[in-house]
């Protein structure tokens, strides 16, 4: 089989196999494993993954042609996913800094977000894509609005994304219309690479009705549901409190969990949600932001153990830059497993493997692209990110699993491939102007930043 | 005044204050600060900080002859600082993962330097040094084994350092002896930059007669003594229980409080040891290693507050790199503020200034240099580390502080200075070969892995 292009003579992490569930008490039985082929080459054809061999088993009548890419000293991972963000917050990165998140969402964000424009959205979003890409972020699943100028700067970038469009119940039909239309038109854009979620924004900003007509329409159009529900216990204990149910039962009564779901934080899922979401654990997913629970003080984190017991995905997300400060999955991946060895007292759980299993193959998952992305796989797209390892923060090493999870630097991340299209060539995008969105952005600071105006788009209350 | 360089038109980090102690209930009378002048110049001679004046104002004359380096676009900050670690671990990176302290000692750490030879404790070391300049860490506070070695890598380097040769009461006097004879030879050497420390291992380990022996040494010697103590609440337990006494008390009842002291970890200290600890608050401090803590899920993290409210300073430390992974203090910084808004319960706590005050102003008192180093003011010595703000990561830029706590990259940082000496310049490292190190490193791992003797250096049983 010919291909367009080889990664040549690299460390190739071709799968993960995540641990065993039940939480069993012997520590090797909870061990999730990395599958990492030494010297292999890894073909690409039509923007897919053609093959993985070892270096030198391919004849070189099937190499005529292809463009080859040094993989010498560099892991080959498949390109990471950022399960929740919403990525044209980059405008409003370090602007609402050490405050609980009542006060984020009420007199910081929601009074600055009366001032977006549609242009500002469209340069949020290139910034955003320039810096996911350049910390090996192939994918990310996107909450927010004027999501038409998200998805054409997706189409220029060459990135993959999976977007939503965010409405509230206090627009009225209209927000769920337009995020019907943006589903019917994009779905499946930009060659594959853009994927629609209808975008309700949270469990408590969109009543049960809508809810339930969210469901229906993405029923019908073929696409799953991406929403705020459980960010906390806090969350949990109140909708309890106010209704009787836990947000997990309002996700499964309005249809939303048959219809397929991606939940993010989940952090106030409770064991009696269980119930709700293991039957459907083939159409769900949970994206983890653990940085932004630290950082707004809250007490309660996703339950990635009690999910994985369940069966239930659980990938890693970042947040918007607003609240995370960083688009960085690296980052994300490393934080969370730090803070679930601490949370459950043991520190022989959430093994690097594990971790690399839930920033892969889990988000892929999550985001429902478990068949597409998040493996080197025969079949799979070419979604690569290739890592050098001769830093001397890496070495001598002696463990790469743990080298990528809690000593890798994003710069060590030198060429990202979409598609089999490098998009990242040593350390460079090659498709994105961002300094023209960071000086268009830096312009509009004083604007974006006014609120004078003493609107809100929303009120925060759980 | 004449200097012999300066960087140009920069934004200068040149002090921090610290927050108010008591935890006022009014958030804003917490707030630390951190004076950061834009478009500012900083002259340097003879290794020291001449002045910081705003660019253009200084005469052509008192510019003639000096190197320039090109300030624009980014921002100078006192070198960093690393509090406690194991600088030559790096040879074991990743060599003991996912599992408790206890077993990381006995069952790996120990074993296997049984191995150590004195060569590898220099390629180790210089590896090490060359990963910290790297990440702006112009002075480590380091604890280990033929400091001798060590202290020969510093020199050649150029970089400063705090160093205390780590010994047990298993060896009888000899590794008093030796901490002392070190002590003697190096204190003050390297043009001032190697500062030297007594390095009993640990409360633990090293008995009240050593402990006390000890006190009386770094005395006379006039130095410092770095040591762990009250690792974590375990420790502190395990004392109460054995003895009767905190580890605080013991280091008070030795004399080492009254003689000095940089406690390592302090995670289990608790409200009634600030009776020891803050009448001597101007000759101790405490370095915290949050990312160790969780990486081996220890429920206690050094008390912050504790001890920012008794005027005890705490520096931020990685720990060595065979638990921690990396030897960054700005992931241990970001890491540090993050885990204290949880523990805390309050997103107000330890903003991005009050995590910059710990890592510069806090860290120089802890590893006993607050004269020296830490700040960037006239007469304080010339170490620097600029960093680059042009990263899509740090983009648009609505908070510095907040920049550089919470979206930083190691590789951002661009230009290194010692005493005034570039000694990471662009990128790159000036006075080491660490493709060396890391070779000689690469060829010695399954020596240094090989447990098969059966033995180790000592029993862990705090």
């Amino acid at each position: 089989m010919t291909v367009d292009l080889i990664v040549s003579d690299a460390t190739v992490l071709t799968r993960t196999e995540p641990a065993e569930a039940g939480y069993p008490d012997d520590p090797a039985r909870r061990r999730a494993t990395a599958e990492l082929l030494e010297h292999h080459d890894l073909g690409v054809a039509d923007g897919a993954i053609a093959w993985v061999r070892p270096t030198g088993s391919t004849p070189e009548e099937e190499r005529a042609g292809a463009r080859v890419i040094d993989g010498r000293g560099r892991v080959a991972i498949p390109g990471l996913i950022n399960c929740h963000t919403h990525s044209a917050m980059t405008m409003f990165r370090g602007s609402a800094e050490d405050v609980p998140v009542h006060s984020w969402f009420n007199d910081h964000i929601w009074p600055m977000e009366v001032n977006l424009t549609p242009h500002d959205v469209a340069l949020g979003a290139r910034l955003a894509i320039g810096e996911m890409l350049l910390a090996g972020v192939t994918t990310f699943a996107d909450h927010y609005f004027s999501m038409d100028e998200i998805a054409k700067e997706v189409l220029a970038s060459g990135a993959r994304a999976v977007l939503a469009p965010t409405y509230f119940s206090s627009e009225g039909p209209a927000g769920l219309d337009r995020s019907a239309a943006f589903a019917a038109e994009w779905h499946g854009a930009a060659d594959g690479r853009i994927t629609a979620m209808m975008g309700p924004h949270a469990v408590y900003t969109v009543d049960d009705a809508d809810l339930a007509r969210t469901a229906r329409v993405a029923t019908e159009l073929g696409v799953r549901t991406h929403l705020h529900a459980a960010e906390g216990m806090f969350q949990t204990e109140s909708s309890l409190a106010n209704r009787g149910v836990t947000p997990m039962q309002v996700l499964h009564d309005a249809g939303l969990l048959e219809s397929g779901v991606l939940i993010a934080h989940g952090a106030g899922i409770t064991p009696e949600d269980v119930q709700w979401l293991a039957p459907v654990a083939d159409r769900i997913g949970v994206g983890a932001c653990d940085k932004v629970y630290l950082k707004h003080a809250q007490q309660s984190t996703t339950p990635v153990r009690l999910l994985h017991d369940a069966g239930v995905p659980v990938g890693i997300g970042t947040d918007g830059p607003a609240s995370g400060n960083t688009l960085s999955v690296l980052e994300s991946m490393r934080l969370l497993s730090l803070v679930e060895k601490q949370k459950e007292a043991d520190a022989t759980w959430l093994t690097s493997a594990h971790a690399l299993d839930m920033a892969t193959r889990q988000s892929a998952l999550t985001v429902g692209l478990g068949d597409r992305i998040g493996a080197l796989l025969p079949g799979r797209r070419a979604d690569i990110a290739l890592i050098a390892l001769d830093g001397p923060h890496l070495q001598p090493l002696h463990d790469l699993a743990a080298a990528l999870v809690l000593s890798v630097q994003e710069a060590d991340v030198r060429t990202v491939l979409v598609d089999g299209r490098v998009l990242v060539d040593e350390g460079r995008l090659t498709t994105i102007d961002v300094q023209e969105a960071i000086d268009g952005l830096t312009r509009r600071i004083p604007q974006l930043r006014d609120r004078s105006h003493g609107r809100r788009i929303q009120d925060y209350a759980p």
